[in-house]
């Protein structure tokens, strides 16, 4: 197994380069890319400490990766995991809504689409290894996969309705890829963020594991599984099945980034964006 | 708490006029409607001994006060129930149907539409206290609301092929929002009534309690969850995973009108409507 | 009871002329067709030993007996079984695609999506009486009945994926009517066969028997609950529900013909099966 970030993908480091520069040392680059060359079964690890916010640097970069082993011959399947110990990601970083430019505020919410309609829709089958907390985006980030093996006593869901926001359709409907509508509608309503067991009841997760080492081996095992599937039949089967989803962002992307700038730029969510920063640094302070 | 059929809202008891004009009594209006100005919740029961059977008149009562909560801003959640000690609603009112005036079974159609546009598609949160029977129309109106306690040992389906009739689109999506389409096919075809036991089980329910005031109390708890979630948030979730039914009606509703105008007139229809009455008449003699 | 495919209907005899022909004795014709003339109930057996395989002939007789069934106004419900001991139906006939005349294979699968068609859509009840393995395209016509019912110890799913090749849409949905749509995903996916306890757990299979006797009185139990059921309200329920998977298919047969005509041309496609027919002549000579 060998670190393919920089070494072996020339084109996939030079894309990722202004995240390696802003994290000014090898260890710290937002996303790390590696690829077990005799399974070829890649991990991509978010790394943007402390947990794993999704703002611009890390979307491209999981954006990146995905589109790398896209176009990866030897790629026969991905793990999606944190180099945090305890959170796999917070969701969407709040600083990138909160007086926005409105290029780069633009630029975020259509690099977040590029990175569903890639990972909900890839080519190579796909698990989340969630070694910690999820909520919102980083939830919608599992859902996306094909599996879901959760670390125990962390929390998963899709919790847009307590931060006073509405997810929208693509999460609703990444979400219905894995539980029953009317779990799907009570969960959505109230927001609800559900224990590694819950989640494991419903079907939001698949399986548990005991730690990160034991999610990599049974996301592993799952993924091992398709070695003898052909992997053209296996990508059409799985891309049939999720089309209508991914037809409704490819032609509905410009409606969908429209509705995202004109909600971030009510002065009454900024107002609420101001609040809870504030709320963040008072407790940072203490 | 205070009933705000007349005292508070003189529009809605304005509209709520024919019934009582009807109903010629205080006490035997056809909808009751609390609001625990405490809580925001109010409650809906539904008052036309002996079985609610859902009539012009209670399908009137019921859209004003539904579209009442929905101008209400105190209004945080709604509990349908029923007065009758045995039977939550029978469904639609056979009497309706039976040798129909033109104006007038139109104008009961399409309020049974309105009726469950506003409840199905009504932004604030809603639960059936089912403390009776409930089938056909009985258990369309329980569907509609996000979730369903039930007392022990009653029944509840849509029966309506037991019946000779055939349960129209929207009645089935309102199942299909609560049970697997897997389930929904064989009950609908089937036309199974379901005990609480099994209705629990199959999900057609979400809880069950002892009596009503446990039913009402279960109610009030389910709604409290929403105390925090921004109403807003909710409503648009809600609403934007109802959306494709609710628009299917929004569209259809002459298609809907004439589908059944033309089936109730039907000579075979009527034959048989008769056959039943007389039927009806035959047990009430002896 | 009788065998009606000569005696009662000349036009299905007619119809099932060809496979007479080439099956050259009465114990041999492809398709058998009793009437329980006191209870309405069709059994259809397939009888292609050894395992069923579903080539052009099969497919036309089990066609003409659905059409003749629909024709039959004293059919109430239809068992739909094998006459072989361990397989139900191997699924589709490896030679019709083999180096196929361009008739004939446009003519297989044209007549396959009319089977599924008048089965999936069928105005009378059905049942698969599962008595054997049930791969592939035998998987896919107990899907298409409205109930399930298994023999121990078999095996049943859609494994196209590991055959190499993709289950059209048409399958997937008929397997969407009866599991949720993540069991679907991960078994389309993986290509996955189900062994009886297991089908039953997922919900593929809604009883088990413990032998064929077994299962068709248990089929026959299943479908004298619709013994009191106005059949026509019955019939347009299950139209109703299954309304958007039929009228795909017949909105889109042509499409769909193309897409199996190109893939069987393919010459990669043509390799693959003479490999397998090579390896499956290797093991008889053994």
């Amino acid at each position: 197994m060998m670190n393919i970030t920089r070494q072996l993908r020339p084109s996939l480091a030079k894309a990722l380069m202004p995240t390696a520069m802003r994290a000014m040392s090898a260890d710290s680059k937002l996303v790390e890319l590696t690829m077990n060359e005799k399974t070829g079964i890649a991990t991509v690890t978010m790394n943007r400490p402390p947990v794993n916010s999704l703002n611009l640097e890390l979307l491209q970069g999981l954006l990146k990766a995905f589109e790398g082993l896209e176009d990866d011959r030897k790629c026969r399947g991905m793990i999606l995991t944190s180099s945090s110990p305890t959170v796999f990601s917070a969701g969407l970083d709040i600083m990138e809504m909160y007086k926005p430019k409105p290029d780069r505020v633009k630029e975020f919410w259509t690099t977040l689409q590029d990175v569903w309609l890639a990972l909900y829709g890839s080519s190579f089958p796909t698990v989340a290894a969630i070694n910690g907390h999820s909520p919102a985006g980083g939830c919608l980030l599992s859902l996306c996969c094909e599996y879901r093996i959760m670390c125990p006593n962390y929390s998963i869901g899709l919790n847009e309705t307590k931060l006073g926001i509405v997810a929208p359709k693509w999460f609703m409907s990444s979400m219905l890829g894995a539980i029953p509508y009317r779990e799907a509608e009570l969960a959505l309503t109230s927001g609800r963020m559900f224990s590694t067991d819950e989640a494991l009841k419903i079907g939001l997760i698949d399986e548990v594991a005991s730690d990160k080492a034991d999610a990599i081996a049974k996301s592993e095992k799952f993924l091992s599984q398709f070695a003898k599937i052909h992997p053209i039949a296996r990508k059409l089967t799985k891309l049939n099945l999720r089309h209508s989803a991914l037809e409704w962002m490819q032609e509905n992307k410009e409606l969908d980034l429209n509705i995202f700038i004109s909600f971030v730029g009510q002065p009454i969510v900024q107002k609420s964006l101001e609040k809870y920063l504030e709320g963040l640094k008072a407790k940072q302070a203490k």
